[in-house]
């Protein structure tokens, strides 16, 4: 479990963050990361008498981006509801063994959103893919807390029932270069005309999209990005 | 899940109960049974605005024995910990099956104690076998509406893995599309001076072998096809 992330998007309520670090510690996850949190809430839970090791080491950030910048895999968690879904979907019983994988060769997040909103349309470009819990259509959202435990217990089944995984241990791209790709791309983009002004911020989260669903090597990732450089350079006229 | 009876037994924060009715809503289950709770936690709980149907439908016994009468299979949770344990004990994984086959013919009461000593002996004397989630040893406790949840997700899951998961119908990039893209970003390396005239040869295998790395679907394809084709034009001058 050493490889995991715990990601809070915007929480709230610190009874929420402290039910989350429980829920960790039984389970024995101990990376948890907190974005943009309600900053009182956040202090609260943090120096709450008996906060135990997995809240004391959070840590806060101010952006998502940051915050999965040395993930090689990233999934949100969401109700799905009415919104639109734009990346594969998994249900959590099928989704711990390819977590767990993943978990083997390097640092993977596991992204939940606010309690009263779930995580936004632009925290979900961020994701490689999207989980599920089997939760019944009339009633889909789960509270923060419960849901994070039962996530975790999934995780540990499929690692206590023995998974076999290991395919190649090749090393996944990091975010931080998938990122970067990104807009380097989106920079040469606009530079021929590809995207304009106005469908900027539109072009840019498909992009982000698009780039996570390659699923790159980094050495690979790292050789697009040098290309994608120097084509940059060239439009810009060196 | 109709067959399944989730009893708490002294039960004292109206959060905890509150907590797990949400729980039992996201899962199917209906029926919350509370065996002597903490008085007025319950009432809070019950009386609580947006209280759901499960915790409206709730109903009180004074005594463990009158609230699992009605049932064929009863069971406890416990963390262990240093008691002793004189009945059979299963990890929730091998439990959540055996749960499901009795609530095919019967009602099953799955128990949960007081967050400060969760079930006393006997308590568990009720029970036909106990249940222990599989958390760490250093911190085997776990909330009570955490517990619930996980629980509930186990016995679901056995249910629901007998379906099939249907893998999402993306259609795969077809090879005539990607090799185009390594058509076009092979010129435009070339324009841009990442390729010179010597390593072509094997500039090209290489990043032939790299899209094919990237397991793209054919509609990304075509979008990163178009891209490049863009920015190629304008490496040209238009």
């Amino acid at each position: 479990m050493e490889n995991l992330r715990v990601v809070l998007v915007e929480t709230r309520n610190p009874l929420n963050i402290g039910a989350v670090a429980r829920a960790m510690s039984n389970f024995g996850a101990v990376h948890l990361r907190v974005v943009k949190p309600y900053e009182k809430a956040f202090r609260e839970a943090v120096s709450a008498v008996g906060a135990g090791t997995v809240l004391k080491g959070a840590e806060e950030f101010l952006s998502l981006r940051e915050a999965v910048a040395d993930c090689s895999l990233v999934v949100g968690t969401t109700a799905v509801g009415n919104r639109e879904i734009r990346q594969p979907l998994r249900r959590l019983e099928e989704a711990g063994g390819i977590l767990r994988g993943a978990m083997k060769s390097g640092s993977v997040a596991l992204l939940f959103g606010s309690e009263k909103r779930g995580l936004s349309n632009e925290d979900l470009s961020y994701c490689h893919w999207l989980l599920r819990i089997p939760t019944r259509e009339e009633h889909r959202s789960m509270n923060l807390g419960q849901a994070v435990a039962v996530c975790l217990y999934e995780v540990k089944r499929v690692e206590s029932s023995k998974f076999k995984v290991e395919k190649g241990a090749v090393e996944s791209a990091r975010m931080e270069t998938v990122e970067r790709i990104g807009e380097v791309l989106l920079e040469a983009l606009r530079k021929s005309g590809y995207v304009g002004k106005r469908g900027e911020r539109l072009a840019e989260g498909k992009l982000r999209r698009m780039l996570r669903r390659f699923s790159m090597h980094e050495r690979d990732a790292e050789v697009l990005l040098g290309m994608m450089r120097k084509i940059l350079w060239k439009l810009e006229g060196e």
